[in-house]
């Protein structure tokens, strides 16, 4: 079986938590080894990748998006490809250097889903 | 002309009445007979299918998801096909067997999305 | 390098501002004349197209529709294109003759939206 190609589009931070619930039923159902996958972050969504650093300094903060990016953490090191757009994050005055590891910044993240979907992605958004 | 493939993606339920409304007005203009359709629900979305069940029992409720149902019914009798998601069925708690019989129950709703526009359907969020 | 096609496709007009600032960036990031984009507008979305019309006779109305129309208006000069489905604009009951030069009526939004895909056009709902 080819590899089963998916381009998530988030761009609502509220979705994040259901993408992520897709994302985890999709490779249960298919397996790891048969899916190919990629979640592009544009719009407000970025902020959720900066949860991290605001949650270091105080206890009542960002648990929410602590538990979701340890989920995506844990992801990203099954191969699950995690992408944040330049311009939002600049929008949310976001510190590139702040992000996780795991987050790659792409230029402009419409470009890049356009490109997944030229290059055989399907796409969804959650 | 060849049959125009159709993937509609609905996981709000509020959404299922402009979804259904797209479908529609699509059928008019292009004819039954080139259209290819199939409407895929996951997440909260769900619940709308299982809307007959509560309305057999109370007077009050369900009146929209019982319209929206009919609509449905009269759609899948043309042709249209119209898919639940076996992991959003049972986040709702909604038992499979009580699902009206044009319902067809997958897996996992991001996998049918994902072939199907493998397959050359166009995708759809209304 | 090949153009890259994209389909926008708005339903709601609140998600104008957001499509106009996806495209723009992704513009700046490809080059003009590598980008090859076009607007689809069904739903409540369509009123916005309509907004001109309503604020030549008063002052205080549509500011933001008449700024989102200048911002379309700027883009359709350097060949992007804007649709509007018929059938949305009648439910809204806009006449179509109403409409800025640049809007395009189809007859369905969806038809439009499934065949652009089918010409290798990706898809993305902001």
């Amino acid at each position: 079986m080819d590899k089963l190609k998916v381009l998530f589009h988030v761009n609502d931070p509220e979705r994040w938590q259901r993408t992520l619930l897709n994302i985890k039923n999709f490779v249960l159902d298919v397996g790891q080894e048969h899916a190919e996958i990629e979640v592009v972050a544009n719009g407000a969504a970025v902020s959720v990748y900066a949860d991290t650093g605001s949650c270091e300094k105080s206890t009542g903060c960002g648990k929410a998006g602590g538990d979701l990016l340890e989920q995506m953490n844990k992801m990203a090191e099954t191969g699950i490809r995690f992408a944040a757009c330049r311009n939002a994050l600049r929008m949310h005055s976001i510190v590139e250097k702040t992000l996780p590891p795991f987050v790659r910044v792409v230029p402009a993240g419409i470009t890049e889903i356009v490109k997944k979907q030229a290059d055989g992605y399907a796409y969804i958004k959650p």
